[in-house]
């Protein structure tokens, strides 16, 4: 089937490839506001063309951005697959290190590039592909739901907000998410855990107004040098976070886990060729890949202060930063968030006025169980396709509804993706090969069909 | 005479208000070279204004941007005044945090709102409107030379580097300078000092491109983070610079000069009003006044790296930051500049490539000995225009080219402004006072008188 398989998406990848460059072309910023009227285009646009593949589609609100739902029944007791993805998309930033602008995709050598080509557009949409096809030649003999949501990268809060009332819609055996990477290209990787997440930005007010520097320094606390010093509070000499109980709760590997960890091969050289720098942050204590997947980090991910493109000799009155966390399985979300805000104002200086904003924590960190009876079909699927054992990985990153979707639809997540490092998701210059689409694509089909096979009790 | 010549320009006023505006309407950010045609076109408009008042004017070209040098002989051997002022500004952001935009000039309540309005547009303005009426009036009896550059908020070097071969041409008594302030608005004050300054940029480039924060954090190190943390290194626990070597030389004030700071108020309560914050800030174990005008300070004046206005999970691949360090007389610029980069290699992780730009001292710190005879002209003048005694006072900010200039014109230096706090000189909302202008306008007019009936040999 796979070879016939195959052939098929050649012969339809043109067209494949046109669709997937309409979704790409809404710039779906769910952090932005400006850009909502965009995100709600998009919503309306996937609606119409789930309904158009022949699937029962809505556009679903939440307390945010609009979700799209669609679904697809069998007649008989088969298994139920709950499919989540998300339209939004990173910001585009910096616009001018792009080679071809983010929202006009672009394809070269076999590569398409616009912002979410990857992340998760493309992903989801060789899922899409693969539900068309099997509903085209009547094979979809199992129960379809997708969900598709417009805030995963500011946190879920919309669909968050809905999961109690949507808990009976949403009731699935297998929780399926296309939205993560491979530990290299092509080699099939199936996800076993993911990490939490927790947001904040803050604000260091200090003098009334900018001041001049010349006749207010020395006398006048400058908001930018305390935001730096009070940021650099937050990290130890050693690498790791000097933020009290942060580290509280977290689980460590358990025997099978660490012994999976160690099977899988880490390249310190090949990382760092990479990504241009060596793996030295962080807990160094832990190997890397215990560090990614097993314990939590803390990035700055903004500061803005002053003027730091030219010479401007003030005290400017402000300065901010965005920060993010990533939580091991085990930390609590809120009680991490609260100590880190407690920290700040700690340290803060009695003269000035520290403001905390957009503070919440988008969900925990959490790990599959590597003998789980999905994860066991998804090998199986990926061992058919490519003739190898996938590798079991913990990648540091996080999708922080799948807790509470997994929780609320009484599904397993399962988690396959085709990305890879070269992506740069997240980056200028996001692109997907056409070669990893169609690995998405072949694999969603396979899975679709092997599923469809098993009894519900198979399951669980 | 101060009674006559008020009404002078009472008469006048509304005429040196369009003509001050127009010289405001050039956006002059001499560090933006982008702006660099603005100015050129600001000092081809200065050198025709400075003609069209009965000087002889002409644009001289430095290594850098151009400086405009007027002047005026008597027949006999008068003592010989060199003015000095800058026609650059500062740029404008944050612009919108302006009431009205910042090259528009807009005269409201008595004040005119625009960039330079006061520093320094406004104040040498105010300058030449004074010479303006003695010329007309046939009573400008000395010798007067005036140069007023394009870099004075960049550090002066295309200038600095003409000092030399313009050594002739400058030569002069006294090096009158309008470019300072009032310890309190309307209460005349004679600047007794002003700190040398260096400034620099630095750049932390960490992973050859912007990395998902997920699926890197905890290995990459972070560039803005590691940018707070190296920063934060610069400065000391107790508000000291923990630079080695930086204090090196510092010449502590004299006898006399601390007896004058002595009498010198300072109000912590009306200084935390002005500016919003009290003066917790620096050397703390010194008095406020002692630290800014006889202490250094190192401000960062801004910072930037990743997104700090929306969620975006990224390790960035770079930050960047604008230093400056205001420097006490003793300090040499050039030792404290590289005290501060050697600082900063030796801090920075191993991973990542510090570049260091625009690092240059601008000029040293310099005091003026209170009794001389400069001192004792201007102290007189101001006590018959406003029956008080004036403040001698150490003002913290800095004009970096003073030191260079008195040495290649042999002209003892004498700074008298009537800039004030609630100016906002370097932000949003810059403004000065008709009033403030008036002052200037006046003080200036009876200087020049007063010195016209010196010797030559009383001023040394």
């Amino acid at each position: 089937m796979v070879e016939r398989l195959g052939e098929r998406f050649d012969r339809e990848q043109e067209r494949f490839v046109e669709e997937w460059k309409s979704f790409l072309r809404f710039p779906t910023v769910g952090a932005d506001p400006t850009h909502h009227p965009d995100c709600a285009d998009c919503a309306a646009w996937l609606r119409d063309h789930l309904a158009g593949i022949g699937l029962q589609a809505e556009t679903l609100e939440t307390t945010r951005l609009p979700a799209v739902y669609a679904e697809h029944r069998t007649g008989r007791d088969a298994p139920t697959i709950l499919f989540y993805g998300h339209y939004d998309v990173q910001p585009a930033d910096p616009i001018e290190a792009w080679t071809t602008p983010p929202f006009e995709p672009h394809l070269r050598n076999g590569r398409l590039y616009a912002r979410g080509a990857e992340d998760n557009k493309g992903q989801l949409f060789a899922f899409l592909k693969a539900v068309e096809l099997l509903l085209a030649d009547h094979q979809l003999d199992l129960n379809l739901k997708i969900i598709i949501e417009g805030e995963e990268e500011s946190g879920s809060h919309g669909l968050s907000d809905r999961l109690d009332a949507w808990q009976e819609r949403l009731a699935a055996d297998i929780l399926m998410v296309a939205d993560t990477g491979t530990v290299a290209d092509g080699t099939p990787t199936i996800v076993m855990g993911l990490r939490g997440m927790l947001h904040l930005a803050v604000s260091l007010r200090g003098p009334s107004h900018d001041l001049h520097s010349g006749l207010h320094g020395g006398l006048a606390l400058n908001p930018v040098s305390e935001l730096a010093r009070l940021l650099a509070t937050l990290f130890a000499a050693d690498g790791s976070i000097a933020v009290q109980g942060f580290y509280d709760g977290i689980q460590p590997p358990t025997p099978v886990e660490r012994e999976l960890i160690q099977r899988t091969s880490f390249d310190p050289a090949a990382y760092a060729a990479s990504i241009g720098m060596p793996p030295v942050a962080g807990e160094t204590r832990f190997a890397p890949l215990e560090r990614l997947g097993f314990r939590p980090a803390l990035d700055i991910n903004g500061f803005s202060g002053g003027n730091a493109e030219s010479m401007k000799t003030v005290i400017p009155a402000t300065a901010k930063a965005c920060l993010t966390a990533r939580l091991a399985a085990g930390q609590d979300p809120e009680r991490c968030l609260q100590a880190i805000c407690d920290h700040l104002q700690a340290h803060t200086p009695e003269a000035m006025a520290l403001t905390i904003s957009n503070a919440g924590s988008a969900g925990p960190g959490f790990r599959i169980d590597p003998e789980s009876a999905p994860v066991e079909l998804a090998r199986n699927v990926l061992t058919a396709m490519t003739g190898g054992d996938p590798v079991y990985h913990w990648e540091g990153a996080s999708i922080p509804i799948i807790p509470a979707l997994a929780a609320a639809s009484g599904a397993a997540p399962l988690l396959v993706g085709f990305g890879h490092e070269d992506d740069h998701i997240h980056a200028p210059d996001e692109s997907y090969s056409i070669a990893q689409f169609k690995r998405g694509f072949l694999y969603a089909t396979n899975l679709l069909v092997a599923a469809a096979r098993l009894h519900r009790d198979d399951l669980t």
